[in-house]
């Protein structure tokens, strides 16, 4: 009885897990056509599931835009760019992506403004406070590398030019994204690339 | 009596726009200390202003948000840098500025990220479109200017450039108020403008 009781336990959690996982699946086509301008009722509506099932899966609409983006981003780790790509390299290939999905940089928008009405938005706050910081960390790695190398002045700061290059990539993604003829994100994060690994120090140092 | 109504009718236009001004005022006041978070009627609660009232002078939340925000940017208008200063510095001094205001940056990237739902925000989406495009075009100058003294070099694109730096710009806000230990917004712009007058184009056309 204990053991048939477990059993069926099990087997009703690996149901609902099957069942979240098709459900996230259906929401991240949807933002992915349509962007993210919804309450969890729409989202619902527009995926075909009850809005009570919807909020048992996902308690807020928080956390399944969370768990969207999240999902995302975790196709990009599963194909890590090799070593030898640089600090902007990584973002140049990560815009490339997001190009094809303009409802991911609106997801992203979103979840980075919500962050920061961080009252309303413990959890959202959290995940993408957590989330700069992992890739801050990432490409600070890569542009010690580039210093190792001697292809990045070594007096420049890892943190600060890491802070700068996603900075740089997120802000031209959404001017990008507003206004395709006026902006060509493509070659804006190029210029970055050209500038960082020059060593124009010499010059402030002898000004100073 | 034809004389008497046009006189009635103007004291009443102006009756309302001083009543515009103080709604606005009020607003501006609430989002530096709140921020954002909240729609028309709860902004109207919080500034004292009947619902309807609100949404005479301001038709929609898009709306009034855009009036705040552009009340702000006239400030900046009013008192713009000297020529001298560089495309970075006008973005230093302006992210100098926005630091004493936390509400404003919430507010303007509410503002962006409901220009990405330009279905849902068409005002919100030609305001912020037309915004970047004047706001590039004025940095894009300086760019220029710093090409013709020397300073920049002359292969850089003005106007990929301006988008960079905004990019940046914009970036290093949003991860510096969710961040501030981790993010020096003052500091990562510096690294931007010790990068850009560097002249690497003569190692990198060697290479070509």
């Amino acid at each position: 009885m204990e053991k048939h009781g477990a059993e069926g336990r099990e087997r009703s959690y690996r149901k609902a897990a099957v069942r979240r996982a098709e459900i996230l699946a259906r929401a991240i086509e949807l933002f992915a056509e349509r962007g993210v301008g919804a309450s969890l009722r729409a989202i619902g509506e527009a995926i075909g599931v009850s809005h009570a099932a919807l909020r048992y899966y996902f308690p807020s609409r928080d956390e399944l835009l969370v768990e969207v983006y999240r999902a995302h981003e975790q196709g990009e780790y599963d194909d890590p760019p090799p070593d030898s790509v640089s600090a902007v390299g990584v973002m140049e290939r990560s815009a490339e992506r997001n190009r094809a999905i303009p409802g991911l940089v609106e997801l992203y928008a979103t979840l980075t403004t919500d962050a920061l009405q961080g009252e309303q938005h413990p959890l959202t706050r959290d995940f993408v406070r957590d989330r700069f910081s992992v890739v801050r960390g990432h490409l600070a790695d890569r542009v010690r590398a580039g210093q190792r190398a001697g292809a990045i002045a070594a007096d420049i700061d890892p943190d600060d030019a890491a802070s700068l290059v996603i900075a740089a990539s997120d802000g031209l993604q959404l001017q990008g994204l507003l206004d395709p003829e006026a902006v060509d994100v493509r070659r804006a994060l190029a210029l970055l690339e050209r500038l960082l690994p020059a060593s124009p120090q010499v010059d402030q140092h002898d000004r100073a």
